[in-house]
């Protein structure tokens, strides 16, 4: 089994009221890509950087089996670039620099390796990119998911819903869901992105936990309530990694399989918000991850 | 198994994004009395109202199996009122009016029959009335639960604490907890609340559903995602009297005890937002109960 991860590989400074990360290893493609190879080892990543981007992150993505021929290498210019901060709450945030550099020119070329991967991931990106690499798949993928953001809701709306139609799962928080819906109601949102085209949707709700609707149906995933979110940044991306990463490894594409690849995403962004960045997702344990399963089943259990 | 609960028996005028609901039946001792009434039928009811509250609905009331030996009536006064108007969200409401009316002169006698109450649900009162409840009860109770509200923690916060240290457990929503414990995090917040007396912390989050919190042990029960929120009026003490209603019917007080009727009150607490006031809550039946309860169930339940 084999999952492309597309979006960015970027630098992030990240200020929450528990310290500063200054120009920190950051990007929707490098969470993916820690979260999902916890589950698999054929990971195939596209993405691009600059020359600033230090080499011995590239190896440490390796050593988590990420094959990197899809890394475009823009040696004269920069990385991605965003500058946040977080409010108390950690629910809202201020974003105060988006730098978009090499992304600019991102044109994507998929290896031919990557063509024939089962799984897909696209991370936030534009919907022409997107759809870009959509259109060179060679049409044997399994199961597409797709994540987006308001921005492009904004923007770029016909073309964003090409791309939606064209994908199995759409994954985007509440405040998304609604946009895109123009519903309040998560419930009827749902049944309006359903006819769009995707046969599930996951909606993100942060420390709230994350729905399931699948034409009627519906699965709820808690948050799991930590004493301390030390830094949100990228919990969304990971949880995504960790939802495609263990579908793909067990292959399980019904609705049960879904289910339990909400919890591991759950369970995976739960690790993401204990430290900075990619700080905590570099070395996890299977241990660790059972046990924060475990920390799951205990949380929503009951008998009547 | 008997269960006294006090507080408001009043008038409620809500407006909602679905409409407007003039001078109907409300006050958390009605909410908590009727959701507690499908589990329950030795209900003890303490409250106050004045002359102008219909004979009808005190008569609902007892064909629920409520005791009103309790309920006073000063047919001088008028009762308790409230105006208030929600926004689009249905998270949040303005208050337009408060009318205490017979509400400023209760002090509450509980009848010989009342003291002796297994199960006790404080509905939100002056911690003076509630301290004095329970100085009138015999001492034999086997569970004790609280409401209380930020306007009790603003003005009277140390006779507050003096109420909350004598009950088993302390039914509040998260802006509550927050403030009561000075902690953002829910978790800290009921470390802190465990050591001011409850055994129990359960922490209400609206349609992001409620935590039961026992000295470390957390248990997470969802609010059932539904397509229209009509009226989010008495959800709250409605979740309160099914979760005691629930328990008081098991008699189990254990923490798997607590843990099913958190899934008992939020059953309730999703029939009362379908309709304006206590509407839904007058006519249910035990299929439609059985049925919701398995929704909760199927919204929970993965296999990994």
């Amino acid at each position: 089994m084999s999952l492309l991860t597309i979006g960015t590989v970027a630098f992030d400074t990240i200020e929450t009221p528990y310290g500063k990360a200054e120009k920190i290893v950051g990007g929707a493609c490098t969470y993916i890509s820690y979260a999902a190879s916890y589950f698999i080892d054929k990971i195939n990543l596209s993405a691009i950087i600059g020359g600033d981007f230090p080499q011995e992150e590239i190896d440490s993505l390796k050593a988590r089996g990420v094959n990197l021929e899809g890394l475009e290498v823009d040696s004269e210019g920069l990385s991605f670039f965003w500058e946040g901060r977080y409010h108390t709450n950690m629910n809202s945030r201020d974003t105060l620099i988006t730098d978009l550099n090499v992304l600019q020119d991102f044109n994507p070329i998929l290896p031919e390796s990557y063509k024939s991967s089962e799984y897909v991931m696209l991370g936030n990106l534009t919907p022409d990119i997107q759809m870009s690499v959509l259109e060179q798949l060679d049409g044997t993928q399994k199961l597409i998911a797709m994540d987006t953001m308001n921005f492009w809701m904004d923007i770029a709306m016909p073309r964003l819903k090409e791309v939606i139609a064209k994908v199995d799962i759409l994954i985007i928080n509440d405040e998304e869901a609604r946009q895109l819906s123009g519903e309040y109601s998560l419930v009827k949102a749902a049944a309006i992105i359903h006819t769009m085209g995707p046969k599930y949707l996951v909606i993100k709700k942060g420390e709230h936990g994350a729905l399931l609707f699948h034409h009627g149906q519906i699965f709820f995933a808690p948050a799991l309530p930590l004493a301390e979110v030390f830094d949100p940044t990228g919990a969304g991306d990971t949880f995504a990694g960790g939802f495609m990463g263990y579908i793909a490894k067990t292959g399980d594409i019904s609705y049960e399989g879904m289910k339990a690849g909400l919890i591991h995403g759950s369970a995976m962004a739960s690790f993401c918000v204990e430290e900075f960045g990619i700080k905590r997702l570099k070395n996890l344990t299977q241990q660790e991850i059972d046990a924060r399963l475990d920390e799951f089943a205990k949380l929503v259990h009951y008998k009547i």
